[in-house]
């Protein structure tokens, strides 16, 4: 692939080459109402103001999504919609481009419009109506399956028939940068005693999830399906998402009906939402299927995730940081397309805005796991940080960082950001 | 209780007597912009243009809550306001009132204000950001756990330390009479058989659950928890909910994480939200629980759920009404304080307008089961209907409604009206 060289400064080692292009939220401190910005290099464009120069009017679509708090309205005009805009600026940003006086001849545009990324502060790109996350990444549910059941039953009978899922808070999905609070709640300390008695506690076994996150452009009507040969056109783009997840809390409150409280403290995404478009060239095959589909779940493309290379980071409060794993977006059983095809096969309505998780995503090789369940076999050993650190779990004070990223320096990166957050200690109750 | 009288007729039999005077959104074909009002008898009281009289004045809140398309700018100002509000109404329409000048003489305003039933629509009360629904109905979880696992491990050792709860679909609810429509999906038409592979079907074992669901109407910040003292002051009022539900479906879906494909088709809610003040005389013990509850889930108020007479009704395409099963909100293990107490002690952020289900509201004698799964013993037996009809689950047509009645007519009734929705073939795919 060659590369999209441009006539603006854009850093070989940045996540948003031209050949990227994510849109995200953002304000500033001379303009503090938040409105939707494209990451270009180590600059954010501002979209309200360069739509408001008319540089979008030969493209004939409604911009006053760019004033808006959110991506949803700019999100509800549709993929062909987006790939239009990302292709224009593309050739507004190109070298010798042909559209030399929009922007590259223009500085008073240019000092109003391209700001400085130190200079912006990020805000949710979307507002979510619902969030869903699956549990796609199946080597993740085959670990976590060995560690409570045993490797030959691992994975329940339903794994590879459907992709498994349940549905998440939305209130607590938060940004990159927001602090996360240490849950308290109700634990077996002692989960062989009878009778069986919790105790309250904060969280002592409080994990990350490393996963992807799809936002949805395109709904449906309650009572219908979005058949699984349009669900790409439902899927607005992609972000990192960290499902922190409380494991203690969740092995006591999980029976029957699922997790709850060891998932709804908080989730955290990266702000900058890499377009379907921008990934297409980084498809590939994720992990063999060999259970026969249902029709619904069939898909033409056999390429149907993608090729992020994900790294995940821990960083205490007071130490160096250490990469704890590296793992990649192909480790997926299940498309997103699929995830969409099922999770509307009953008539469930979808609506711009929702946010579907992956579930988590690792790889089959020691140091690929995507959570420290799965790196420590359930809390058995230690992970050794740099500085002769060690940890079983994370403590009051981690940072965790996540990284994801597409493609070449040569041909330019197509990345995520990071997707980043810092636990609190729980509050005394 | 002596019983309010009012200047206005009230039929004797009608849910929304002077002591309910539940909120809810109205159009008519003459104003079709959706705007909250209050049931009366057999007529609505438009808020906004009784607002606009200039009526509200001397309660000194912002009235801009009435011109808006559902109640949560209502509910966001808080109980105070929603008590001295309903006082209020309750003057104005009271025999011998004092403000017989701001309504009762004022043929006028009368005829702007006061809309026959007939003649409006309903639309959703809330915008709902987040859809939790419980399990806290202790013999609808021990019938249930008693046809999976046995009467010796019905419930789970979780059961009695904590409301069990998960997070359900806030985009599927929707209001009284909207049809639902028969979910498609995975089933293992036989269980037993080995390998399982499942078929795709319409639902075969559809159900109702039935159950109250609370609105909130004050939020918490997220890392913070709402002690259990203060929970009620979050809780705007009452709705019936039916909590739809594909048995089939569920069954092979659900393990490990729960329902989803199950219960996301759709949930009806009733539309009038009762107030929380209106139930406050209906107060009374729940199911008692033995167990030490951690201090967190600790009430000091012992009477906290409501005497609420419950009853579900079946009426197939042609044929009459049947009643099918008769229950009481007094069967409840845990109130909704304390699921509010629990939802948020691990700092999940809660909003004005999240919707709370209990869990399906089933009594311990025959004919009190909330669900059909209970009454015909997971599909052993027929429910009996008029007509020489018989049900075992749902069939295509089959209108369900749900009502909800506290008091008596002499003290005036305080009803839900209904809660109902008919049941559409599953499309085919």
């Amino acid at each position: 692939m060659a590369s999209l060289k441009s006539w603006f400064p854009i850093p070989k080692s940045s996540h948003f080459s031209l050949a990227n292009l994510p849109f995200g939220i953002i304000s500033t401190t001379s303009k503090p109402t938040p409105r939707p910005a494209v990451a270009i290099g180590d600059h954010c464009l501002d979209l309200q103001e360069f739509a408001a120069s008319g540089a979008f009017s030969s493209l004939g679509f409604d911009v006053s999504c760019f004033s808006k708090p959110t991506l949803n309205d700019f999100a509800a005009l549709g993929r062909p919609v987006h790939r239009s805009v990302r292709k224009y600026l593309q050739d507004v940003f190109a070298e010798n481009t042909s559209l030399a006086d929009v922007l590259q001849s223009n500085k008073p545009l240019q000092e109003k419009c391209l700001i400085p990324k130190e200079q912006v502060k990020m805000h949710m790109p979307m507002q979510i109506g619902d969030y869903t996350d699956f549990y796609a990444g199946k080597n993740h549910a085959f670990n976590v399956g060995c560690l409570f059941r045993g490797p030959d039953n691992a994975l329940q009978p339903n794994y590879t028939h459907l992709p498994v899922g349940y549905h998440g808070r939305a209130s607590s999905v938060v940004i990159s940068g927001t602090p996360i609070t240490r849950p308290n709640g109700q634990i077996l300390e002692n989960p062989a005693a009878t009778p069986k008695k919790p105790i309250f506690t904060p969280c002592r076994r409080l994990d990350i999830e490393l996963e992807l996150g799809a936002f949805l452009c395109k709904g449906n009507k309650m009572g219908t399906n979005i058949p699984i040969s349009e669900a790409a056109d439902h899927i607005f783009g992609f972000v990192l998402l960290n499902d922190w997840s409380a494991r203690d809390i969740q092995a006591w409150e999980y029976v029957p009906l699922g997790p709850f409280l060891a998932k709804n403290f908080g989730s955290t995404i990266s702000p900058w939402v890499v377009l379907t478009d921008a990934l297409e060239p980084f498809r590939c095959k994720g992990i063999p299927n060999e259970t026969d589909l249902l029709p619904y779940l069939q898909e033409k493309e056999e390429k149907n995730v993608y090729d992020i290379r994900l790294q995940v980071d821990i960083t205490p409060e007071s130490g160096s940081t250490t990469t704890i794993l590296n793992s990649n977006g192909r480790n997926l059983l299940f498309s997103f397309p699929q995830m969409l095809a099922h999770h509307s096969i009953g008539g469930c309505p979808m609506a711009v805005g929702d946010l579907l998780g992956s579930g988590t995503i690792s790889g089959t090789e020691p140091g690929t796991e995507g959570s420290m369940l799965e790196i420590t076999k359930g809390g058995k050993e230690s992970v050794k940080l740099n500085g002769g650190v060690e940890r079983k779990f994370l403590d009051d004070g981690d940072t965790i960082t996540m990284y994801g990223v597409c493609g070449t320096e040569e041909s330019g990166l197509v990345g995520f950001g990071e997707c980043s957050g810092k636990i609190l200690p729980a509050p005394k109750i």
